[in-house]
Formats: structure tokens, sequence, C-alpha cells
């Protein structure tokens, strides 16, 4: 996005996934992409927040679309006075964290980061709409160099030769841990169930991993278990919505029953992100239950007649027996002891940067 | 199919699901089925096979599309001497029951039941054609017969209220077990994994059981691991394409995994169908893969960019620790001692009611 880095291909190909620029933000609608590449554009932060439960960008997407929305916040209530100003964007940096329900903790990070900024510039007299954008770019800097470091100790556990599975998709991730196998000579093979109802392991994932080079399969969300066994896959890895601190996995329907497959067959399960300071428990993490219209379809056409019903939970929840490991940006934790992932860091300091 | 019975929508639906007439196998197209109805009609029992290879029909459906291609294949010979007349049946008999390669040992008690009528015609000097039909249909009531019971036994392990998982299509045992359902006033949910790539999940099972009067909600292939603990299931139930004297289920992909959650939730599974002499163990099954290109296709939708490779293993193995009872017309047997569902039966006796 910023760092555009030539041998990304998929920061070229993601870049400028969600972009403020005069009054606007455009969001790749990875609804559709690769099969269309087209933006959709959003002129007012409520509409920002209505794409992201709309689903044109998920994974880490949301994050710096909802950055974004705040600097198009920022632009809509320009011409107002500082206290009312203020009041406008606290009340924006609530609609665009909300717009989903499972990732509300971590969406507030990020928005609070645009709000810390906002202030600050208002108590210098300076353009709050760009104080907050640059803002937005640098939390996203330094979420990659962040990554870039999981990616590091995420391609540390493959074999130099292997079968690595994957689910739904891990956006950056997924490039800088391609980026460490190439880095490191690993000749990976991958798998990636596609990832019904959207087909993002399908579309996004396997279209990352083509795109750099590597050999990629894609198979049906029935498939994992059998194809575990078929194929030798050595690890299994995903990444995390929310990795609670009792080291609960809230990711994409389906890693669940993949993690149960890996234990079945002995293959390791590795999950990448940061653990959730705002969940203890997984007792506080709320499923989101999305249109059941969404499950009886595919690409547009109806799968189901008349009559019958749908059910759509978004996430499922591996418990940590199934985990292996928490890979981060510090190295791999074991998902019983999350606090030390923060013995050295203060409170205080847990910023947007720490969001998946 | 035959016994039509009012009572049953599902009967009334799939009726006529392969039909021979007048030198002509009439094949309800499963692919499309029920957003169209439209049938296959193969002139020359070369387009059976075919029509089975290409999935136009699946689950039980090979089995009598095959027996009434051996009418077709009558048709085409009947002015031959009576010599090759047989020789040219005993070449469709091995072209029709070698269309799918998991199956083979099935398939050829079905049109091996075919030869055999032949052979009696010929001698009797009676119409092949005729015979071969009369005795594909005979089969087929018969096995209605095996399948009414085998309904009672699965219905009789579902709780007075309560939730049941299915995987694919059963066919007529779905039909046979919600029969039972109705007649002990059982009020069970259902609940459908949609079965990619070709949806028979969301298009046939739900359709039949909603058909039927019964609740069902779809789900996608990533679900049943945590629909399982989410809904209450009580049961999870699968018919099987091959059970082998060793206990292992062979079954639309996806089977395994369902078996992996069910287990990990305390929640029984049951298959229906019957033990396989052909198989005394997993060995002899060989898993059929088909074209990569469908996983990589939702509907005449392509999913994935050039470069991205698929695999399509069309069915799994679930390993006897997995499965709680093979359920079958005879009662419910241990995966683990399946010789005794023969203790009674002659091996001679076992003809084309037997298959799946």
């Amino acid at each position: 996005m910023i760092r555009a880095d030539k041998d990304l291909a998929f920061m070229l190909r993601y870049e400028n996934i969600a972009w403020y620029e005069n009054g606007e933000v455009r969001i790749l609608d990875r609804r559709v992409y690769p099969m269309e590449t087209k933006f959709v554009t959003c002129k007012r932060h409520e509409e920002v927040a209505q794409a992201i439960a709309d689903m044109v960008t998920q994974s880490g997407g949301p994050y710096t679309a909802a950055a974004m929305g705040m600097a198009l916040a920022a632009y809509e209530c320009k011409d107002m006075k500082e206290a009312d100003m203020l009041s406008y964007l606290e009340k924006a940096a609530y609609t665009l964290s909300h717009a989903r329900p499972t990732t509300v903790s971590n969406m507030i990070k990020s928005v609070n980061s645009c709000l810390d900024a906002a202030k600050i510039a208002m108590a210098e007299s300076k353009n709050v709409e760009n104080a907050i954008f640059e803002k937005a770019l640098s939390d996203v800097n330094r979420k990659y160099e962040r990554y870039e470091k999981t990616g590091e100790f995420l391609a540390s556990q493959f074999p130099q030769n292997g079968t690595v599975m994957t689910q739904c998709f891990g956006e950056t991730i997924i490039g800088m841990m391609l980026r460490a196998c190439r880095k490191h000579n690993k000749n990976i093979k991958f798998i990636c169930p596609e990832t019904r109802p959207y087909f993002q392991g399908a579309r996004l994932t396997a279209s990352c991993i083509c795109d750099m080079g590597f050999d990629v399969t894609v198979i049906t969300d029935n498939m994992p278990a059998y194809t575990m066994g078929q194929k030798k896959v050595d690890v299994f890895t995903s990444a995390a919505d929310v990795i609670t601190m009792d080291g609960y996995v809230v990711n994409k329907v389906g890693t669940f029953q993949i993690a149960l497959a890996a234990n079945y067959w002995g293959i390791p399960y590795f999950v990448t992100g940061t653990p959730d300071l705002a969940h203890k428990t997984i007792d506080t993490v709320k499923i989101e239950e999305r249109d059941p219209a969404l499950v009886m379809d595919a690409l547009g056409k109806k799968t189901t007649m008349d009559g019958v019903k749908g059910f759509y939970p978004a996430f499922d929840i591996t418990p940590p027996k199934l985990c292996n490991g928490v890979v981060t940006d510090k190295g791999i934790f074991t998902p019983y002891a999350l606090y030390d992932y923060y013995k050295d860091v203060a409170e205080s300091k847990i910023d947007a940067t720490f969001c998946p």
C-alpha cells in the first residue's frame, strides 16, 4: 500500500485496497476480485461502515478502511466548531468500529488511533483530515513491519520442501509468509480450501500465492480432512479475527473443523495474529451471524428451493487444545500463556498496529 | 419410482429418475435439479455410462440407470444371434458398471442381475429387453422394501424432538427415514451441508426434506463443526457408496470431517447401507478423482485465476472408530462386526438389491 515493494506482487495488487482522497474512500471490492477489479467509492463515512458490513473488504481490510473512513469523517465536519467536530468524529468512530460485531474491540483501537491524531492536530491547529490520513498510513506501515517478523516466524515452522494448508485470506501475512519462504529458499506447495460462501480462499489466497510464483491448489471446504492425509500436509495455518487471552481462536468459519482434522492427522496448526487484551476469555466474543440468504447462493445463483432455511455464522471458535502455536511478531507462543506476549509492553502502548 | 406412494413426495419428484422406454433411457439431471427439471436422454448404453460418469445422477441413481442401460443394450442388439447378443450384453455390463471407479463392485451386482435375467429369457425364448426391464424394476422394488426397514431403524435412533445433520444426498433412504419420523410423530429439524462442488445437499437433500414438510436448514461445508455445537445436533447420518467389511465408510467427500466433528462433540454418527463383501478391507477401494476444473467453478462461474490448480477427490474414507453404527434393513451393527449382517444369507443370494 505505502511501502509498495516491487518484489511483493500481492502488495501491488492490493494497493489502494482502501484509500482516502479528496472527500472519498475507495475500497477494492474483494467480493468479486480477481474475476473483476472494481472499487466501491464511499462519499460518507457511513458508507464506509456499510461497505465493511457488506464484506466489500474483510480480514485486515476493515481496519484500514475504518481509519480511512475517519479521514473522510474529518472532511465531512471540517467546517464545524472544534467541540462539534470532536463529537462528530467520536460518533463516526463508533459507527465505523461497530460495523461488524465480532471484531469491535480491535476496530476500536484502529479508529481511536485516528481520534488521538485528530485531537493533537486540533490542539496544534493543524489540518485534522491530513493528520488522520497520515496516522492511518503510519499505523499500516508499523503493522507491516510487525507482520514481516510474523511471516518469518511462521515460515520457520515450514519444512524445506513441503505442503501447507491455509484457511480463508490472511491478507498481508500471506504475502509476508511467502516472501520469507522465498528468502529461505523453501519450496512449499499450498492448498487452499475455497472458503464458502464468498470463496476468499479460491479468489484471494490462491491468487496471492499464485501471483508470487508458488504452487497452489484449491479444494472445496468439504475436502481438507481427506486432502491432509492424501497430500501429506505438513502444517495448517490461518490468521485470526480474534485470539482471546485464554487461547481461543476466532476466525473464518471452517477453521475449527480443519484444526480438528489436523489434530487427527498429527499436523500442527499455527495461527498468526496478536492476543487480544479486550477479550480475557472467549465468553466476551460475539460470533456474527450474517444473512442466511448468502449460504443459499453461489456467485449470485440460488442453490435451494423455496421453503429451505439457511444459517450463516461468519466465524467459528477453535479451542486452545487444537492450536499448536500463536505466531506473532515476537515469536511463537503457546495458546495457554498468551500474557507472555505483553510482558514487556505497557497497556497504554497497545495501539492500532496490534490489530489483526 | 414404481411403488409410487402418494404420501411420499420425494418418490413423486424423483419418479422416472432413470427410465427405459422405446430405445431410450431418460435420466433426471440431478446436476441442475430443483432449479431446472430436465432429463438427459440416452440412445445408446454408452451414453448412459457417460451420463453416470458425468454425475447426471449419483447416490443410488447410477444403479438403476445402469440396469435401465442394460435394457437399452438389449434393444441395441435385439437382431443379433443369441451368442453375439450375450457377448454384446456382457460388454455393455462392463461399460456400465465401470463408469465410475469407486462403486464398481456394487455396480457389477446391478448389471449382473440384468444379465441373469437376459440369460433366462434367452433360454426361454422370451423378449430379452422386457426381461431386463422387468428385472430392473423388481430389483428397485426389493431395494425399496429393504430401505423402508433401514429408515425405521435409523429413525429409531432420533429423539422425539431433536436435530439431525445429514451429508450429501442419501436418496431413497432420506425419504424412508422421513416417513418413519412422521409415522412415529418425531419432530426433527434437519441441517444439510450444501455438498460442494455439486451442491447435492442444498439442491437434493434439502429439497426432499422440505417437500416432505420437515424443517430444514442449509449450511456451507465449512460450517458443520461449529453448527453442531451451536444448534445442539443430536445425530449425524449419511448413506455410503461403499461400506467395507472392516468397517470403513466410503462416502461423498466431507463425511470424514463431519464425523470427526461429531466425535469431538460426542454426537453419534450412523451410516446407512449394506456392508460390501467385495471389499474385505478398505485397501481394495479406489477413491475416484474427478476433473479438477470442477472445484474451481461454482454453478458455471470460475472461482480462481489462471495458474491455480484444483484437486477433486469425490469421496473420502471414515474409519470405523468414528462410526457408531451401520444401519441396515436387519438392524444396526457395529462397524467392527459387519460379517454378522450376512450370517443368515448365502453369498449366492446376494443380489442387486444389496447395492447402496
